[in-house]
């Protein structure tokens, strides 16, 4: 089990975006440079971010892409569930129904409790991603960077605008 | 991201063999059948759980996989690591490491805050699982299940044996 790599890069991202101006967006080429990460693949993640509401793209000359909310209102999960879809690590495929014991479906209307155990697992691993706001993680890596770190980002952001 | 079905499959499996008298075991081609699941698929799944400890195999006529341990001492986590193996899902690559604003290698010592809302996640993912035990499953499908269904399962385990 592993989480599409566009979750890991498109989260950074999210995190250079929110620097940029009112109005002003980035291209996927010039992010996809920010991170040495092949353009093609993450243009196809910014996609799934776009539909998910997460970003949104800007027109013209200084356009690209840009939150389409504030970092407060972006959650991991927000990200997560962009990238992977809705549907949950664990799918259950009824083998109770299945074989020479195998259970009738109209006795099957709650979930199995090995199916329930992992609803409850990746339940709490949701509420994880879904208190961590793109504005906490920032704040935190604010705290633990470096100031000249800081500066170097927002003004490489700065220097990408026309 | 979906995990292997063979979690749920084995897991199933294991509440079977759990039923089984002492000394005996029951082979794939049996348990495949039960839940109507691929045979030599499943033959995989079972080596894996195997080499971690979860199951063993029998020899002989009476043969097969049981129990290596009792359903008190098997954790839903067990059978997940023992399938997906110990990584975690989030795999950091360090791309704060890359492109114009990179930091250097030796001023990333902790991980970065993304990566580590990630590892918390999973950590309270795992730890749902580490606190349902085979033993706890079983008991609360006994508690839900009808008991001619229970009958039905433990009679077909009788009669798998020789």
């Amino acid at each position: 089990m592993q989480i599409a790599k566009g979750v890991e890069w498109t989260t950074h991202i999210c995190t250079v975006i929110a620097l940029l101006p009112p109005g002003r967006g980035l291209a996927v080429d010039v992010l996809a440079d920010f991170f040495e990460v092949p353009s093609a693949y993450l243009s196809k993640q910014m996609q799934l971010l776009r539909r998910a509401g997460v970003v949104e793209s800007v027109r013209g000359k200084s356009g690209g892409y840009r939150l389409a909310k504030t970092p407060d209102d972006i959650t991991l999960l927000d990200i997560v569930l962009a990238i992977e879809g809705p549907k949950p690590a664990f799918r259950c495929t009824e083998i109770r129904q299945n074989g020479p014991c195998g259970l009738k479906r109209t006795d099957c209307k709650r979930p199995c409790e090995i199916a329930a155990a992992f609803a409850e697992a990746e339940r709490v691993y949701r509420d994880a991603l879904k208190v961590k706001t793109l504005a906490s993680i920032m704040q935190e890596a604010a705290v633990n960077a470096k100031p000249e770190h800081l500066n170097d980002i927002g003004n490489w952001v700065q220097q990408q605008l026309p």
